[in-house]
């Protein structure tokens, strides 16, 4: 008799890789999906990372790519990855019910606009993965697969722990605090929140200044190879001009210097995380690079009390922005939201368009003097999250250590590269606006450390 | 017996002004609304404006609003105004069809941020209003109220005629080339198409980038309240500052100097409407205001050029914003879209993710190629359309005279001045991002010259 608590650990499961073999027929698209389905089986009923699955269409997706592979007309890289789409995103052939009861089975009728790319990359979609209520606050029950009495995070849950458990090689997140990264970093993922802007959001329900669409992928290269698909096929939101970047992910590079950041974050981190941070700044310190630090750079000393306050005010922005929506729901049944965002709803039933602008205005130059920071180094390193994935389902987990880079509108992407307690956590690396290349060949570099 | 041609005039139904008798009781916005409601049993058989009507939920909130009045306590200066909603934007009592078959009896379940601002500030909400299909280019046949046999122009179509005809007193509208200032001076009433993300977009399906929420109205001080009580309420678009000025539209003001813009649809304009925009700049010129033109103004040769490639920059830029849209909607069934819609959606297959930031780059350069009149003169004069509205129904008409303040992203007003043989043609005023409030002051003096 196998015992309750001999358990698989979780292991994601790289596309790019392995479509190595699929060209010589060793391998192919619909046999990656069946071992991904058979991932689905055992994990999802401990972990719960989907709302909606579209088994039959994934599996004609898959065979018409295997064709592809097989004929040497591939549409994409990523043509025949199994994809989960966070369900505040819509899809043609799914509901989009955005983790309320006011939008159960609610059906958008087309497909968003990273959807519609995805689909003409030929990437397979499995399902819909669940999402905390509208992306916020609330979690909806997903568990996170390498304990599922722990949270995975927020509030792309259901994309992190399905990639984390090898059920998808990507999934679809969006982050407008720590909603892509934090899941990333507690689910032991790659998390990628591009440069705010850098991919179309059409169709996606977060129409938040500083929200993004975001990729949690099983490797780095996926992550980079979804993003660049996407922009490729449907650009960035209309009128920016989309991400930028080679048509595979860059090479390792190693940077010139590199800031460490510890953001409001740090104040929050548990001991064992501070240690992670203090390995990493080792190696990096061992591989050559110098590392800048508060109290050993002026400009870091400058910038740590700006990104301070990246929570309050991006709460503050994020409100002003949401409330219009709010407001129909609340109109609809507010006994249908749920207590926390009952509470933001009153909690900003009289903030002023003048106030809004302040925050903009105050985000303005928070950017501006982050992006000084490029003269003095290439990409900043952080704790993924706080610490590892706190137990109990009834939060997401602490985002502080995730907020600054939604705010300054930057790419970050959380590497996997620390354990604590048998538990996943990540390092964080933060670029700079519009170079969401040059981070991820340094995030290559940084991984090469570990 | 009356003989069939024998037709009442369309008269537009001012709200502001009717709000004076509110507080006496002499009138209020019940009665105000069944007046309305007469004109709508009169003309809409004739022109079809409505796509969906909600004449209970109207005739409630016009009790409620004619209770605020008596109690003296409005919501605002609009409060009770009789509004129509383009079947673009979504709200949360009638279906949003979008003009095409695809989205028969869509239900979005909630409002779109401009009709949450409307309803909060006590507007009543008749319907919502005929628009082409997405808001493009083929028409669904709404009639001119000035004549049944001419388009009233679109794609903000039954806006512009619900208004003409003095069943509502303002319709939201959107205009990407000249959906909103073409059907308004084609039906004769007030267009204002604010600077581009001044009004909140977020529900309405218009996601390209110089796309903008716009007010067709009875007034200019109606279409002024409007705008200013939704940027209140629901700021602009998420990111951008939103409408800027005082509550109430400031006063009239003689310019310093004006330029008169012939743009790329002076080329296409007839002779009548020629003679119109004669007599407004002698009317101009007899009031002591210079008026710059090309061949005696620097400034303005150098922006005409600039200009007249605008309709082919607006559409190249538009295509691929348009693209992940058509796409999704011709894979459910292409045989729904229309003809011209389908074509576009073969034109744009190869556009490149490289080409439209090319567009996106000369954009900005014209942008700011214009800002520079600013020195020179406070607002621009051009004709509201290069003509009045044409026979026949399968066209909604020329919109070059209109293209360039959308692809200026600039605010532009359309007075309702001119005449030319019983059918109403527009006077357009051009102002400088960010400034709607001066465009409105000058239009506010322009229209005393008449």
């Amino acid at each position: 008799m196998m015992s309750a608590d001999i358990r698989t650990k979780p292991a994601a499961r790289p596309y790019l890789a392995a479509t190595a073999k699929f060209a010589s027929g060793d391998d192919n698209p619909r046999e990656f999906l069946e071992r991904c389905l058979k991932a689905l089986d055992t994990w999802e009923p401990q972990i719960g990372a989907f709302v909606t699955l579209n088994l039959a269409g994934a599996r004609a997706a898959a065979d018409a790519s295997a064709a592809r592979w097989r004929a040497g007309k591939t549409l994409s890289a990523i043509d025949g990855m199994p994809t989960g789409i966070k369900d505040v995103i819509e899809t043609v052939d799914m509901p989009t019910q955005m983790g309320s009861p006011l939008f159960e089975n609610w059906h958008s009728m087309k497909d968003a606009a990273s959807v519609v790319a995805l689909r003409a990359a030929g990437a397979v979609i499995l399902g819909k993965t669940v999402t905390t209520e509208f992306a916020a606050m609330f979690p909806r029950g997903t568990r996170n697969p390498w304990n599922p009495a722990h949270t995975p995070g927020g509030s792309s849950s259901g994309s992190a722990a399905a990639t984390a458990a090898g059920i998808i090689s990507a999934g679809l997140g969006t982050q407008v605090i720590g909603s892509v990264l934090r899941p990333a970093s507690f689910c032991g993922v790659v998390g990628y929140k591009p440069t705010v802007h850098a991919l179309n959001r059409t169709g996606s329900h977060d129409p938040q200044s500083q929200s993004c669409t975001g990729v949690l992928a099983a490797s780095l290269e996926d992550a980079w190879q979804v993003a660049y698909e996407i922009a490729q096929r449907a650009g960035g939101d209309p009128g920016w001009p989309g991400l930028s970047g080679p048509d595979r992910m860059p090479a390792a590079k190693k940077p010139r210097q590199l800031a460490f950041l510890e953001t409001s974050g740090w104040a929050f981190a548990d001991a064992p995380a501070k240690q992670c941070m203090q390995d990493a700044l080792g190696r990096i310190g061992a591989a050559g690079v110098k590392v800048l630090t508060r109290g050993t750079h002026a400009m870091v000393d400058a910038i740590e009390p700006d990104i301070a306050g990246a929570f309050d005010l991006s709460f503050l922005i994020n409100d002003f922005e949401n409330r219009p929506f709010l407001q129909t729901c609340a109109a609809r049944d507010i006994e249908q939201l749920s207590p926390p965002t009952r509470e933001r709803f009153v909690k900003t039933a009289d903030m002023t368009l003048a106030e809004y602008r302040e925050g903009l205005a105050r985000r303005e130059e928070i950017r501006a003097a982050y992006a000084e920071l490029a003269s003095d180094c290439d990409a900043c390193v952080a704790l993924g999250a706080v610490g590892p994935a706190p137990q109990g389902l009834s939060s997401t987990g602490n985002p502080q250590m995730n907020v600054a880079a939604s705010l300054l509108g930057i790419p970050a992407i959380t590497l996997p590269v620390f354990t604590v307690n048998d538990m996943p956590l990540g390092l964080q690396v933060m670029g700079f606006a519009n170079r969401d290349a040059d981070a991820f060949a340094i995030a290559a570099w940084l991984r090469s450390l570990f």
